[in-house]
């Protein structure tokens, strides 16, 4: 799947609307199985998940605000962003007093609308553009909402590429949030990418993504997975991630997980601009992954963070604000990553005193006396140096400032010439 | 007591002719007693104490250098400091020549008078201003020092406020000095009214207030406190705490006790320039404190530091180099930093899988969506992040960045909502 | 022996060609020994070291490359850089396009010879200026290399100074290369001259110079000396120890070993312009000393580092190119250092409670109340402070920013007045 066919398919989810539950959330992993197949749980209202319970499920057919001449002032079918989220219905007229506190706006932004939820407190309301306000006369106004909330299911999907090793690399993204693209369908569109592409490298992880809602996804699947969640050696949770911005990462709690030194190695050693920022207990899923019950080795990747960009949770963030040249470096970035977690490990150097003879094996030049070095022969001096048991390949990447590729290929020479052996 | 009442004490204590033993420190406790109570203690002259042993007690009533015609050109009647600490008396007739190898002066600062002593080796000498000096005929001089040194007592006092903790706060500040107001009597000024706070706050921790002279005081508490100095948990040196220059922060020898981190939070936090610096074996009584067979996590508060303006152990160092304003800061300083002391605990996150839903106990507003979060929850979702039974209310403020008090705030409403419990 | 005793050696050894093995090896040797004694070990070819053989022993008597005029334009006798090091004997004519592929030139220094060598694959090559080649006809040529590449010895000298310890330091230096003044003639004059002084100095700890060649040399001694390697508790690799630049130090391996605190602490206290590089597993024997299997605390001191100067491996590094005053800093550093090794010990402070009192003891100055405070009263306080055990002197000079040999004294001061003792 290129950047371009990457972009297809945030177009093609952009229309629907998700929530933390209900038909949009369905309809999306419905349209993700056509790449990859899944695992869609369907958890019932009222689940104990750790100390949270699943809620009712809401949907929504319609919604609108009509003026006194029947004018559609605000009106669902053009975004579903002007419906807050899990709004109760509502049928009713009221004059603009009794309607302006159920609005929100963006007065500092005032074409764009704003993206609200009341996932826990019943209420009802519509987001508008703030020059829509500006415009409405005293009324009265007809106010619809058609919606449910009703007893029904949360809905999440899962999708799983064995690898050699029970142990897992969890990637994690959001899908309750509805017409915004780059937070977050460009990171489901990466996610998908990226199972479709480990799946074909008979990788030694175990790879699950998980596409779920914000929060109570999450929650949901650690309450599920209380024993698997163990066998995560390293996470990613990915969102808004095809915006122009330069990557973001964010470490997670343990601030030197492998999942982190991966990262920066990759980020680092690549040139790519970019910019590394400790774990704080806000953001996405990683706030539940890196919750102190878990403290999983699960950081959060994203282009420009949330929050940090104008468009962020407003009708700007449509498919037109993120391309496909920022996905793919997205996708490539996460390749990157997965490479370093699946060729890293430790090695033990069998000739330890001294350096072992490299020339009859080989290994190393036989000319001496020029002054510079391959960085290939480098690596392979620092691999020995360091394959003391202690070192992995990433520590001796990280050590030396060598691409983790060239120290894993140097380990990988010496290994096949009998001077190493993996731990 | 205001910064101006401080200001009071200072001037009333100022003209005493305090000495590391004499009726100067007994008349400056009397005066210390009129706002707060004290133990005094009086130690016989010859009690080995530690490495040491209580010196013969010194007073004086008069001294004077009088010239050919009768004038006095030296006279202890104006300043206190025209006499060398502890100098034995002196009754005699001399020439300039004889008598200058016992006249000190600053070059430097030719118009005042030193503060110069000799407790350990008996002596005797004048300090003038070098301008008079320069101008002594040949004389010859009627010289008089009508001074005792005789066998009596070290006198010391102490200020207990107990709390609901044995573990102790030392506050102890040198009361040795003569007519000097910011070394020390503003740090004596300060610690009374500290005293008088704390004893109103019902404290977590015992506070003892240590009004005793410099080394050789701190050292016989030592030597007289040897168990009791185990439970002191933190500590403060008060000292030139009323100049006009930002604060300064010696850590304790240890770098990182609970007190160094206690003050770095408050200085940081409070945006009051200031100055952290590491731990030397010089200065004030820290160096007792902070001995290696003590080790105790004992800093030292100033302003600007013992040798660090020009004024120091000088005629210059009078009531009027000393304000309210910055004494009232200091105090104010002193208070923040036993606030953190106080309030510093770990707590233990009992709901510590995924975040506890902390909406449904009115912990967290209801609208979804919005880019910006309060810092107060910000400050709840650390608490909870972190209590993990490792991390205390002040590594969390540290972690976080955000104020201390505002951390504990949550901690404190996150404790009465049953999620976390005190460990 | 002055710097300009060391040039001399410098330019006495210089015409000989050294390889890594053969008679070049055994006539330094012999010149050595005019100044210190050494054992002279002989290890025969063939013989098993770590992972290595010893090879071969090389000798060369003459080698040129004569043109149909019957000139000489490339000559052995002119310099010995001209033959790659371990050529094998050639007597042959041939064109300039057969000559080509055995010749070797610097294009972007077309005035220098290059040095070359080829141990362990067998060969045989010129090396020449660009210039002279650029000039070459087509021939033919008459190439002579009257060399012999036969079972024979490796060579290398030890020279030890007994200390009262049996543990050692190791200073070595390699004596394989040929005609080049700076790598590493001059490492081999400072460290002869240093173990002429360090002799006189009944040292603690026993010393070890090694001159030996490069790699092979240094594993051929590891190999016979596993044991005792493990007593050498600080090391040092001289090379480059002439050039004009400022000196380099690199760490070992362990990066924090006593020796790497020993030399930064010189370099730094002694103000001189230096640079502090980490190890890394390429330069000179300290790659050996530094491999995992033994880790030594072996550090490395040149002066401009391999390769960082154009004259590197050039005939360029010649005599003119190091100079007495530069040698005579290299080797005063070491001195230097070697003094700190000599000095740096942990005593304990028997009197840890309080300060014990200097001042009758005639450590301290009796007049109180002055602003400053001399750097060998400073010093004797932090030793009191930190000498619990943990702290040796070294360690005490790098927190107090004192230079080591005013803590050294001051040690020394205070346990001659019983206050501490040796641990």
């Amino acid at each position: 799947m290129t950047g371009r066919e990457m972009h297809d398919l945030v177009t093609r989810l952009y229309p629907l609307c998700r929530s933390i539950t209900g038909d949009g959330v369905r309809r999306t992993l419905e349209i993700i199985q056509e790449s990859i197949p899944l695992d869609v749980h369907e958890v019932p209202t009222g689940t104990q998940v750790l100390d949270w319970t699943v809620p009712k499920e809401w949907n929504i057919r319609d919604a609108f605000v009509r003026d006194p001449t029947g004018a559609k002032v605000i009106d669902f079918a053009e975004s579903n962003l002007h419906v807050v989220g899990y709004s109760v219905p509502v049928s009713a007229t009221m004059t603009l007093d009794e309607l302006r506190p159920h609005l929100h706006t963006l007065p500092g932004q005032p074409d764009l609308i704003p993206y609200r939820t009341s996932y826990y407190a019943e209420t009802w309301g519509f987001c508008l553009r703030h020059e829509t306000l500006s415009a409405l006369g005293p009324g009265p106004y007809e106010v619809r909402i058609d919606s449910t909330l009703a007893d029904g299911h949360l809905t999440y999907g899962e999708h799983v590429v064995p690898g050699e090793s029970a142990d897992e690399v969890l990637v994690s993204c959001h899908v309750c949030h509805p017409s915004l693209a780059n937070d977050n369908l460009a990171g489901v569109a990466v996610a998908v990418e990226l199972a479709r592409r480990i799946a074909r490298a008979n990788p030694r992880y175990t790879y699950r993504f998980l596409f779920a809602p914000g929060t109570i996804g999450a929650i949901t699947w650690l309450a599920r997975n209380r024993e698997r969640a163990g066998r995560i050696r390293a996470g990613l949770v990915l969102a808004c991630a095809g915006d122009g911005g330069p990557l973001t990462y964010k470490r997670s709690r343990r601030g030197n997980a492998e999942i982190d030194r991966a990262v920066e190695q990759v980020l680092r050693s690549s040139g790519r601009p970019h910019t590394i920022i400790g774990f704080s207990p806000y953001g996405y899923d990683e706030r539940q992954f890196c919750s102190p019950g878990f403290d999983l080795g699960v950081g959060s990747l994203t282009r420009t963070p949330y929050g940090a960009y104008p468009e962020y949770h407003t009708s700007a963030d449509d498919p037109g604000f993120v391309s496909p040249e920022a996905m793919a470096d997205t996708l490539e970035t996460c390749w990157e990553v997965l490479g370093v977690l699946e060729r890293d490990r430790r090695y033990l150097n069998l000739s330890p005193y001294g350096e072992p003879q490299l020339g009859r094996r080989g290994l190393y030049g036989s000319l001496g006396g020029r002054s510079d070095t391959r960085d290939d022969q480098m690596a392979m001096l620092w691999v020995l140096n360091l394959s003391d048991g202690d070192h992995s390949v990433l520590d001796i990447a990280e050590r030396s400032g060598l691409p983790f590729d060239l120290v894993a290929d140097a380990a990988h020479a010496l290994a096949d010439a009998g001077l190493l052996k993996e731990r």
